[in-house]
């Protein structure tokens, strides 16, 4: 389990922290002190960028990226331990899954080892933001996007690579579970779309239907499958599993969810753990039916289900 | 038919033209002078911005269009006249427009007077880049976007609108009309999805294949729907028509196809010269079977099929 779960170099005597009430912290933007940037032009690869003070961007105002929804983002996590090590979890996976949504929107990336460099060259760059144990994590962004102008036609210009960080508490602030709403109308992904990758446009096009179900009290959304409307995805941001007996279920990998790193672990532990796993269609009944439900994201971590209503039955 | 076309003011004395190559434009990036920026907080209502020397942006590494996709795109066109008079096409349909997509990305927007008021300011105020009558036009391209930063949970903090300008040729170099591949594979939109609306989400996931039929020697790809797969949608940023007879078909405005300023503007024009108009569920077997193929857009204005390819079929 986690075999690329790796250690930083660390050095005791720069182990101060930033002024932050870390009893406090919430899971939002938080300015800290240095980004890592690389630029590559059309046709060619990224080279090694580099640490730079943290900074707005210069952007063209008809890069592709702000006007055609070019990018990917990624999202994990550095954590403190007692021991004063830094640990970061599963860093290539990331570096992996950018590679492929790449792909999908026609952008080159970063290597899997540029991509796990920039990431420890900025966990070090801001160290002084990762929480103290048990007290929250450094949440570390990289997004890869077309930031040349473009109109009309193919090809981009040019792109960029970037990570950056913040430090971060809880995502979910429900102690005793969330309450889920099944949303019936807006779906999240369809076959052949950008479902299966971290694609940005993925996200704010359901954030009407998230900014609903909060309204009315819910704390996520769990998407059903476009094609039918009648089997479960994933949540805004996260995967589900079920559980009934020793069996535990969770969406296949198909190209309309994302395939979750912690997702992936999590079916390694429970295989582990002796449960049988499925990956499979999933449908809603099978849920509501299910003795326990979870789900799991980078920033969600595991977080127990303690409600789902669909329609108007809870 | 185009009650909104507007004539801006001109004066003859700074009627001057940037030193272009006007026979060789293209359809492409080109940086004009000025542009428009107006800033909006969450919560509150867009004021009146200004005309800026164009410049790139400063933008948030977190912000809401760079992390989530959030952000609109529009596009008209200034035409100069035989008679030295600046004209626009119905940019109040544009405005309209852009309002129905910030509900539908849960943004703020400007009104419709102050987009048409900005869209005037910036092509005043970039008047010597206006090409010469029939040598082209001056593509106005306003954006609207979350610029504010964001990790996880809304609201956005800040939005910007902003409108530059670019002289452009034409758009398709296809003279005898355009090579059509029907897309068999990639969807562009699905309903409940932000197909209907001039989302940023809705094109770069499609390059993928548009850069594909491009490598084979087509012009453009015309998507089906995502439902069924049996009917044709649009090409990749223009609406489609067929004609049989006396009867000119469209497919119908059912929140996957983009309402189009020409496409309304053909359906009147060819109403008004005794066509009958349908819009419609178009399937593909109709559109084979069709005397007459065109398609219509802002940047394609209207342009003949001269072929079409669905699977091993031309």
């Amino acid at each position: 389990m986690a075999p690329s779960a790796q250690t930083l170099p660390t050095s005791v005597s720069d182990e101060k922290y930033a002024n932050v009430k870390w009893e406090e912290l919430g899971f939002g933007f938080y300015r800290t002190d240095n980004m890592y940037v690389a630029k590559c032009k059309h046709g060619e690869s990224f080279q090694e960028g580099s640490i730079v003070p943290y900074a707005n961007f210069q952007i063209s105002p008809c890069s592709a990226v702000l006007n055609y929804g070019q990018g990917l983002y990624e999202g994990l996590k550095a954590y403190r331990t007692e021991e004063g090590r830094i640990m970061l979890f599963r860093p290539d996976q990331n570096a992996l899954r950018l590679k492929s949504g790449a792909h999908r929107l026609c952008m080159p990336y970063p290597s899997v080892d540029q991509f796990v460099s920039a990431v420890k060259q900025v966990v070090l760059a801001n160290k002084k933001w990762i929480p103290p144990p048990g007290r929250g994590t450094l949440y570390i962004r990289p997004i890869l996007f077309g930031s040349g102008p473009i109109l009309g036609s193919l090809p981009v210009p040019e792109y960029t690579f970037t990570v950056f960080a913040c430090p971060v508490g809880r995502f979910h602030q429900d102690n005793a579970g969330l309450n889920l709403k099944i949303e019936d109308k807006f779906r999240r992904a369809f076959p052949s779309g950008t479902g299966g990758v971290k694609s940005i446009t993925n996200y704010s096009p359901v954030w009407i239907t998230l900014a609903e179900a909060k309204a009315q009290g819910f704390s996520d959304v769990l998407f059903l499958d476009a094609a039918t409307g009648k089997n479960v995805e994933e949540l805004f941001a996260s995967n589900v599993f079920i559980v009934k007996g020793n069996v535990v279920s969770t969406p296949e990998i198909s190209g309309t969810i994302l395939p979750g790193v912690t997702r992936k672990s999590i079916i390694e532990l429970t295989r582990d753990f002796g449960y049988k796993v499925e990956e499979r269609v999933v449908p809603v009944e099978d849920l509501l039916d299910a003795e326990e439900v979870f789900c799991t994201g980078t920033a969600a971590i595991v977080t127990t289900i303690a409600s789902v209503t669909f329609k108007e039955t809870k």
